[in-house]
């Protein structure tokens, strides 16, 4: 389950400058990217992510093409994988938190075996709890897939048992954000609802996947600021990410749910999509 | 500026594994350690808090002797500098946040050059700013040196002269926390006032020397919530840092003032201590 192959700015090796902003900060961004059958999925909308991160931190966004070489690059046709790719501020020129306009941004991938064939339990829906971990609200660095996961570490420690699939997060005033590692939809009165990304929170790529193809198959879907007697009231509850797709819940908090119509609708809209 | 030497788990290099928790997530803390002598100051406090900070995050905390000397063996007898100090949970033995009880601490310590002499605006008093940036809010986190440095980052970023140098922050919900790299210390009535950290903020070692010393001169010191309004009525402010000691703000958000005699006795009362 090691990283079985890495790059560093184009070059193969297993290892970073101590001086990494990355390391230092969490100074930069990452995708997680499925490649079921030695091809890298969503790839576009990976990119479109990190160059949007990028902008955001006023990181200086590395060429696309430069990106999508380094995750080819681990890449064997026809194998399955998954490329993990971070892009970061770069090397630190100084001591402290300013820059010197002359850190140039650091592309590291790495890939990974595709992940053991769901069970039986994850087909057919998973089971979820709640964190008792809460999320701070930033807004400057909400819906970014940024590397400051502090937060997700200490909620993911919060249980062992490898039954529970994920653990729902709220945020310090009490909305409802995403899992650890997905985000969350809800079914109510047959509409879809996911939460806002922009108080925190990460605006994942298989959601936006969902937001894009419900109206095709006439689902209303909606981002709302969502607590959690809505998600206590959902008729229907899935998880999304961008290596699983579309996980319903079928059990939620010890309360069980029933996958419902409006969640497999979407699984057999995007199943064409993740060709796995 | 840039790192003169480094060490990882003992061994010389300036490498660390691609595969770091630290990189990956920002899964550990960080101490900034003055060496003015070419001996490392407040180091066991540096320790103490560090070991903490492991408790809190449940990461193995390393014997102290071996993280001594880390920073020992970076150090040459009479000349100073300074160590960056850091703990993470290791490198990751699989992809995801969860941790599998194998990854053993990885210790990383980095030596800089010692700062610049402070200016003649330095010793007087300095002039600070107030952050746009917010401080999410996380009791989990608050406190804690940790490698989730993402807003400091941001905030840095939001001033180029070098005239100014520090700015303040306030938390999501408006509480006065701390400057980007320092605490801050108000006065009031005579009476020393500093932003508790169980919000968010880091609890530095010269706040805590601060803390702690202040009675010893006659001044009464507590931990409180503040917000702007609180600054805005400080007869003094300064900042602490554990590089730079007490520095007086002379000048805060365009408004001028004046270092006073709380400042000064407590300057005097550290002096001793810091012998730099």
């Amino acid at each position: 389950m090691s990283a079985e192959g890495a790059r560093v700015d184009g070059v193969a090796t297993d290892m970073v400058s101590v001086r990494e902003r990355g390391l230092h900060y969490g100074d930069g961004l990452f995708e997680t990217i499925a490649c079921p059958q030695g091809v890298p999925r969503f790839l576009e909308l990976h990119l479109a992510r990190l160059r949007e991160g990028c902008e955001r931190l006023r990181i200086e966004t590395p060429a696309a093409a430069a990106l999508a070489r380094e995750v080819h690059a681990l890449l064997t046709p026809e194998v399955r994988a998954v490329v993990k790719l971070l892009v970061t501020r770069g090397v630190a020129q100084q001591r402290g938190y300013a820059t010197t306009g002359r850190e140039r941004p650091s592309r590291i991938a790495l890939r990974y075996p595709w992940p053991a064939p769901p069970s039986a339990a994850a087909r057919e829906g998973v089971r979820v709890r709640l964190a008792t971990v809460r999320l701070g609200e930033n807004p400057l660095l909400a819906g970014l897939k940024h590397l400051n996961r502090l937060e997700q570490v200490l909620a993911r420690a919060e249980w062992q048992d490898p039954d529970i699939a994920e653990a729902l997060l709220f945020s310090s005033s009490g909305q409802l954000i995403s899992g650890t590692m997905s985000n969350v939809f809800l079914v109510r009165d047959g509409r879809l609802v996911t939460p806002r990304t922009d108080l925190c929170g990460v605006a994942g790529i298989m959601r936006g996947v969902v937001l894009k193809e419900a109206p095709a198959c006439g689902i209303v879907a909606t981002q709302e600021l969502l607590r959690l007697e809505d998600l206590q009231g959902a008729q229907e509850v899935f998880l999304t990410n961008a290596l699983t797709g579309i996980r319903p819940v079928r059990e939620l908090a010890g309360v069980t749910l029933t996958p419902g119509p409006v969640t497999q609708r979407l699984q057999a809209q995007l199943a064409p999509l993740l060709h796995d």
